[in-house]
C-alpha cells in the first residue's frame, strides 16, 4: 500500500533538532515526570516550531496499553449479535476506546483469532459476543494481561452479561400452561455458536410440565439447528403427529416465525388454532404478532461495555456476572386451546 | 488504565545497544534499503540477542500508513447494515487490515466522526455503509489522503457499490402489473440515513403506471418513515380508502411485513386478498412468504472491500462505481387480483 500521508516531521527529527534521544523527546512531549524542565522546554519549543503533533499511536505505545478493544462476533447480520455490538460500541467509543471488529464465522476462524491476536498484542481486552471461549484460549489471553468479557453469553470463567435462559424458558412455557394447554411441543434449537444454549433452554420445559403434572411426550420435542427454515420443517413434522400439539414453545423467535409460516400454509391460524411462543423479542416478533419472552441484547452490550471499562480501570466489580431480566410479551400468536 | 504488558526491550534500547539512531534501527529491522549492510547486521544481531520483536504498530508508523480501515455504520442491529459489514469485514481482514468500527447513529454522531477522525489520522480509508458523505467531509478526508468508499449506497463523488434502486422498484411494480393489478398503492419510506432513497425508489412506480396507461391516484401513495410499524399504520390508512388498492408496493421488506400484519388483523390474506411486494429479501421475507426484489448486501460489502483494496494498492479501478444486480423473488404474498 502507498503512503497516503504527506511527508512530515517525525519524533526522531524533533529529538535530533532538540539534541536529545528519542525516548527523552517522547517523555517530554507526553509530560512524563523524569525529564529535566529545561530539556522539556527545549523539546516543546522545537516541536512547536516544526508544527509537530504527538501521534496518539506513538504516545499509546509509550504508555504500553493500546487503547483498543476487540469485539469478536460470529454473525454481524443477525439481529441478536448486531444489537449486542451496537450497545457495546456506544459505551466503548464513548470512553474514547477504539473498537476493532473481528468476525469469526466458524470454529476455525475463532481458533485463528485466539492463535494470532495475543502474539500481536493489539488490544487491551477482548469481548466475545454470544459464544464461549475455550479454556486454553482464555489462559493465553490472561497470561498476556488481556481482559475477557462475555456479552450475551454466560461463563463461569470470566465476567459476563447475559439473560437467565432457564427463567426465560420458564416464562414462555408457564404462559402456555396458564392458557390451559396440555399438549405443548418444544422446538429445541441447536446453535453451533452457542452449544450450551439448547441445554440451558430445554430443562425448564421438562420442569414446568412436571410441576403441572403433565407427563412428557418425547415425540413432541423436535431438535433441529437454529433458524427459521428449520423451525418451519420441525413444525411440519409436528403437524403430521397423530395427536398434534395445541401449543409450541420455540427456543427463538426466528424458529417460532418459521413454525408460524408452516401453520399458515396448512390453513391454520397461529393463536386461534395453534399457539406459538418464542424467546428474543426480535423486531420481527412484533411485525408477526408473535408472543415472546423479551431479552434486550443492546442493553446486554451496554452493560458488558461498562463492566469492561471497570476492569480496564482496575476497579474489579464486586460481582463479575450480570443477569439482565427477561419478560413475557403477549401478542396474537397465543390463545387458550380450541375446544375439541 | 493499567499497563498490561511486561517490561520489554524497546526499539530505543536496541538502537542504543547497536550504537545507531532509532530511525536507522527501525529501517534496519524493516529491511528498508538505505541502511549499510554492516549496520543492518549489527542491529539484527542485537535485536536477536535481546529477543526483540518488531511491533507491527511501530513498523506501520515508520511506513506512514496505519494498516487500518474505518467502517462507519448508522445501525448495526439492522440486517442490511450488518450484512454489508459482514461482507466488508471478511475481505478487509483477509487482507490483514484492522477494521475499526464507528457506529454513527444520527447526524451529530456522523459530524463528530468526520470532525475528529482526520485530525487523529488513525486510518487509511473510510467505508461509509448506507449513507451519504457531505461534500466538506469528503474534501477534508481527501486532503489527508484518506480514501472513501461507499458500500450499499450510491455517490457520484467517490467510489461506491450499490444496487440500482430504479431497476429494483421497476421489477417490483412490473410484477404487480403483470399479475393484472391496476389499483396499486405505494408505501413510500423516508429514511433519515438515506435521504435520497425515497426519491430513487419512487419514480419507477410513476413511470411503470404511466407506461401501462394507468392514471396515478395520489391518494394511493402513503409516505412515512422507514420501519415495520409505519408500514402497518400506512396500510391501515389504505384499508380505509373508499376504493382500496388490490396490490401494494412497499419500499422495503420491513415496511411490507408491517403492512401484511395489518391485512391479517383485518381478516384479509396477503396474496389472495391484497398483494404485497417489498425490496430487500430480508431473511424475514422468506419466513413471512413475502414476494420481494432481492438485493445482496453481503455481496455489496465484499465488492466494496475489494474496491477499497484496489484503491489502497494504488490500482485505481477502471470504473469506480459497481452496480449489483437485483432480482424478483416470487412468494405467497402476491397473486392476480381477486375478481369482484
Amino acid at each position: 500500500m502507498e503512503d497516503a500521508t504527506p511527508a512530515k516531521v517525525t519524533l526522531t527529527d524533533i529529538a535530533r533538532m532538540a539534541g536529545v534521544g528519542v525516548g527523552t523527546a517522547s517523555r517530554a512531549l507526553s509530560n512524563a515526570k523524569n525529564v529535566a524542565p529545561a530539556t522539556r522546554a527545549r523539546v516543546l519549543r522545537v516541536a512547536e516550531e516544526n508544527h509537530y503533533v504527538v501521534s496518539p499511536e506513538a504516545s499509546r505505545l509509550a504508555k504500553g496499553n493500546t487503547g483498543r478493544v476487540a469485539l469478536v462476533v460470529p454473525h454481524l447480520s443477525r439481529w441478536f449479535f448486531g444489537s449486542v455490538v451496537e450497545g457495546l460500541d456506544s459505551v466503548l467509543r464513548g470512553a474514547e476506546l477504539d473498537v476493532l471488529l473481528y468476525q469469526v464465522g466458524d470454529a476455525r476462524d475463532r481458533h485463528d483469532f485466539f492463535e494470532r491476536l495475543p502474539a500481536r498484542r493489539k488490544v487491551d481486552a477482548v469481548v466475545v459476543v454470544g459464544f464461549q471461549v475455550e479454556d486454553d484460549e482464555r489462559t493465553r489471553l490472561e497470561t498476556l494481561g488481556v481482559h475477557i468479557v462475555a456479552a450475551g453469553g454466560q461463563s463461569a470463567a470470566y465476567p459476563s452479561v447475559h439473560i437467565d435462559d432457564h427463567t426465560a424458558s420458564r416464562q414462555a412455557v408457564d404462559h402456555l400452561l396458564h392458557l390451559g394447554h396440555t399438549r405443548i411441543a418444544m422446538l429445541e434449537a441447536l446453535d453451533p455458536d452457542q452449544p450450551r444454549l439448547s441445554s440451558t433452554r430445554s430443562p425448564a420445559y421438562y420442569e414446568a410440565l412436571d410441576r403441572a403434572g403433565i407427563p412428557v411426550d418425547p415425540s413432541l420435542v423436535v431438535t433441529a439447528p437454529w433458524g427459521g427454515e428449520h423451525g418451519a420443517a420441525s413444525m411440519s413434522r409436528l403437524l403430521g403427529h397423530p395427536d398434534p400439539p395445541t401449543a409450541v414453545f420455540a427456543h427463538s423467535d426466528e424458529v417460532a416465525v418459521g413454525a408460524m409460516r408452516t401453520l399458515r400454509r396448512a390453513g391454520l391460524q397461529p393463536g386461534a388454532d395453534v399457539s406459538v411462543v418464542g424467546i428474543d423479542d426480535h423486531p420481527l416478533a412484533d411485525l408477526c404478532d408473535l408472543t415472546t419472552v423479551r431479552q434486550r441484547p443492546a442493553e446486554q452490550g451496554v452493560l458488558a461495555g461498562r463492566l469492561l471499562l471497570d476492569l480496564l480501570r482496575g476497579e474489579a466489580p464486586p460481582q463479575t456476572s450480570t443477569t439482565v431480566p427477561t419478560e413475557l410479551v403477549v401478542r396474537g400468536s397465543t390463545a387458550p386451546p380450541r375446544q375439541r
